[in-house]
């Protein structure tokens, strides 16, 4: 007996609309035949999913070509909007770019990757290829330093590799050269970065949260010319991470992030740079240097 | 005859999933009895689909928690990156904020509100309320109007109403005042908004494309105290949306985004504006005044 109507397990539905998104990782626009060439599921069966999909909003269609959404735009946004870890760590970010004058990005870890949660950062940010929801091999990265760095050993197994692959010619090449690197990270809770990711820019990472459970990882980013990488361009990442720490784990310790001031941008200048509130904020429990 | 398996079909599937997914449009973080209660499903089949859903990181779990996942943060950030409207549009944005100093807003009619695709601006931004894939209602914003004026017929319908909600006691409240305002809307080509939609804020909007076709809306917003809403104000917006009406729409005609340097915000100054590259790409077929 065959009947009119298609059915299946709720599961397989949610397996076909997931290949079906993720088609559109790359190209952006495809038509009806392109997405059953890339899924391999039936002709009829992808055409009806997408038509219902257009309905939701999840794609739209121009013509003959599909893209995704205004629905996805709204979904994504709350999902990032709602993160309890974003929202604490969004005043402290725009701090650090405002004391720093660098790019800020928030990232945390996802498989071996790390995913940006936030990037602020005027004019400069155009310059650097990231995005919030933009991915990047973790180990390339100055936040994807600190956050391995501090990462569980079940993390660090997704990136255990002779051979790992690079961004730029600096890009960390080896599994061994990585462990060190991360020695160092776990020393002295800050990772540094020179031209690993993009070509042009330095980053300077730290993690947020304790050895063994980071949560995120806080960088600033900016022209290699321009960025002197050492202890003093470190601690107001440092002391940022710390206040996002406090202000996402406590709740009742909530402090405001108020960086000291200084009246031109932290590049390499002569005076330490001594974040008040900050330093009075620091938890006792973190492990950082 | 039962069986174990739960079948039923592909699109029944998907409205479960919107409803599921709806259902964090508001709280963030959702147990299973909440989904169940918000969504009507029955227990057992809506945590199998939760379950699936985190597999595919769509949500993520914490606890007995359930939230928006970092899968969702990647689809509208690809949603966003991949339109070729904001993808045209981005370097005019940065250079209007550059030359106006004030927050640029992008932005698209979804039904009776815009959407944002793009939001540009420094610290300020901070301080107003909206973000990348959130909604305003339309008729309460520049660019909501800006849009409205330059809408199809249909798409004016799905604000044709007696009464109209208000965000501020200065919004337009009613379908008279709204078609009055649309009327020099058209006549214009460009709207104006005092604390219509956030208290203490003004915004300055044109719409991108033909009067009956426009595609979107860019706008300027700063604290009503500074900003003088007049047409000086009024030709860098127009410009902008000239420019990237050129660039989405011609291709072969694409056009560099240089808006003439000024050396302070431009804030009601005495001189006058005239982007140059902008002019000269104005395309003749534009119908704006």
């Amino acid at each position: 007996m065959t009947t009119q109507v298609e059915t299946t397990t709720p599961s397989a539905v949610l397996d076909r609309v997931s290949l079906v998104l993720d088609a559109f990782d790359g190209p952006g626009r495809l038509t009806l035949a392109q997405i059953v060439r890339r899924t391999g599921l039936p002709r009829s069966s992808a055409h009806r999913m997408l038509e219902r999909l257009v309905q939701l909003r999840w794609l739209r269609r121009q013509g003959r070509d599909y893209e995704l959404g205004m629905r996805l735009v709204e979904l994504g946004s709350l999902a990032v909007h709602q993160d309890r870890l974003h929202r604490a760590a969004l005043p402290f970010l725009h701090e650090l770019h405002r004391v720093t004058g660098q790019v800020v990005h928030l990232a945390v870890l996802d498989g071996s990757d790390v995913v940006f949660l936030e990037k602020i950062g005027g004019r400069m940010a155009a310059a650097i290829p990231t995005r919030v929801g933009g991915r990047y091999p973790a180990h390339c990265t100055a936040v994807g330093k600190a956050l391995l760095g501090f990462a569980t050993d079940g993390e660090l197994d997704a990136v255990d590799a002779d051979l790992l692959a690079r961004k730029t010619k600096y890009s960390i090449s080896t599994g061994a050269a990585l462990r060190t690197e991360l020695a160092k990270v776990r020393a002295h809770g800050i990772a540094f970065e020179r031209e690993e990711s993009v070509p042009g820019f330095s980053c300077v990472a730290a993690p947020i949260g304790n050895i063994g459970e980071a949560v995120a990882a806080v960088s600033i980013c900016g022209p290699v010319t321009s960025m002197r990488l050492d202890h003093q361009l470190a601690a107001p990442v440092r002391m940022t991470a710390m206040g996002i720490w406090r202000n996402v784990d406590g709740g009742a310790l909530r402090v405001q992030p108020t960086l000291q001031q200084r009246s031109r941008p932290l590049l390499g200048g002569p005076t330490a740079v001594r974040p008040r509130s900050a330093v009075a904020a620091a938890p006792q429990d973190l492990q950082y240097a």
